[in-house]
């Protein structure tokens, strides 16, 4: 992502999340602070994971830990706004998948941050890599990119 | 509120406010860290008030800081959960409003939280106090509690 | 807490937990937005707790679970500063403990803001409240308050 | 970084901020959550702006927005420790300027996180880019990353 990405469409999605921002996400310079962001992405994520019921972040013996994220910033949000946050599987590995983030500011068509968040499955208590199989990862084929 | 109140019930409040919880609201006891309530608290008031038109936080010459601020815990709060936020005037000062406010979690009727958020008006650029008057007074006296 | 407090003196405080601010704490303001003082709360107590050997919140059978906070503020902190937080233990119970805090900003005498922060044991399996004994109980013993 | 980096050395850099962590950081999978570490990059830039005197938030003409951030964990983090931030200007742009970050965990001399943060210098008002000159880019002259 070192060059500037052309912004997702809605069109790009087909599962969205909504994310209403809240006061203390605005920071000095007036707008929903960079880092907040970040907060988007795996509240829609692992929101999306928890009511399929695929994740239960207290009780299963494996988890989704984040290895890598990455957020380019076109257009400013602020508060109160809804930010509707897409996500598709760019990537779905052997024990890890990479989510294509668009985050749309309430009712616009074109993104105004977009990123890239990427978790590895690993067994809770030793933290040590897991395959994704079964209907974890079926759940994830169901929102996989193909291509254009 | 060093002794511990009864709970707010939904019938205590007419005006409510709907905050999903977020991902990393959670901290490693499992349920929502007791600081992030207090955003509630702002998200809820300052929501209000801006889609109201009675404030416009980046421009409007006076604004509403906060003075004091008091929460009480009944219940845990999870992610993803929603919490309405029920909000009064429980005193209408010279420059100053008192707000309770009752969070329920989910469909629950009885407050998982409740607390007191007071906020002052003063002249943005000055800090200072200046008398609440003509439109936001008014607002504020429709959802001022009148005692039961 | 319902009228202005006094402001507490350093000299009202034997331990102090020093807390940089962060530039995302600041709101459109331009202070420290009101929820995060009661994140340097609970820093501040829990910090001590584990460096004092009396708390491992991963794997301690008990845990201090908050039922209740609250803050007046006096003065606005802002990035780059950094906090000291004041703690003494205002009231000892069976299960609960009653801290209160000052935070003191940069090298200012006078408290910038004030509360009051209840924790209570609980197991933490089962969220019961468990008395405090023991070394927990001694080591909040070295912070209590005697009166003035 | 769609590739998994080598981690950063502290010898890599030459200047350093240090932000120790706070108890809401961390997760329902007790480590600190991912988003956190992009509060630790413009606390680290930001802060050594700011003390350096080369800008002031609410004030200065000019001021630098984030427009792209990446960041990859290699190793957990949490509370209490203290993160010490390595920073570096990989790329001086005609208005824009691309830092590097590494993170390191307490005594470690291996980073946990590291990343690259994205300002561009804008007119405060306009959000317009603004050449980055005189004073500012002698300063972040000072911390240029001449290659390897």
């Amino acid at each position: 992502m070192s060059q500037k990405a052309t912004p997702f469409a809605r069109s790009d999605f087909s599962l969205f999340r909504h994310i209403p921002t809240r006061w203390m996400d605005v920071d000095i310079y007036g707008h929903v602070n960079n880092v907040n962001y970040l907060s988007f992405f795996d509240t829609a994520v692992n929101g999306w994971l928890i009511e399929e019921g695929a994740l239960s972040p207290a009780t299963s013996d494996t988890v989704f830990l984040v290895v890598e994220t990455a957020c380019q910033y076109f257009a400013e949000v602020n508060f109160p706004d809804t930010v509707h946050a897409g996500i598709r599987v760019a990537r779905l590995g052997r024990s890890s998948v990479t989510y294509d983030i668009g985050l749309f500011r309430n009712e616009e068509t074109s993104a105004c941050a977009q990123g890239r968040f990427v978790h590895v499955q690993v067994e809770a208590a030793s933290r040590r890599p897991v395959e994704i199989s079964g209907r974890r990862r079926e759940l994830l084929e169901t929102i996989r990119f193909s291509g254009s």
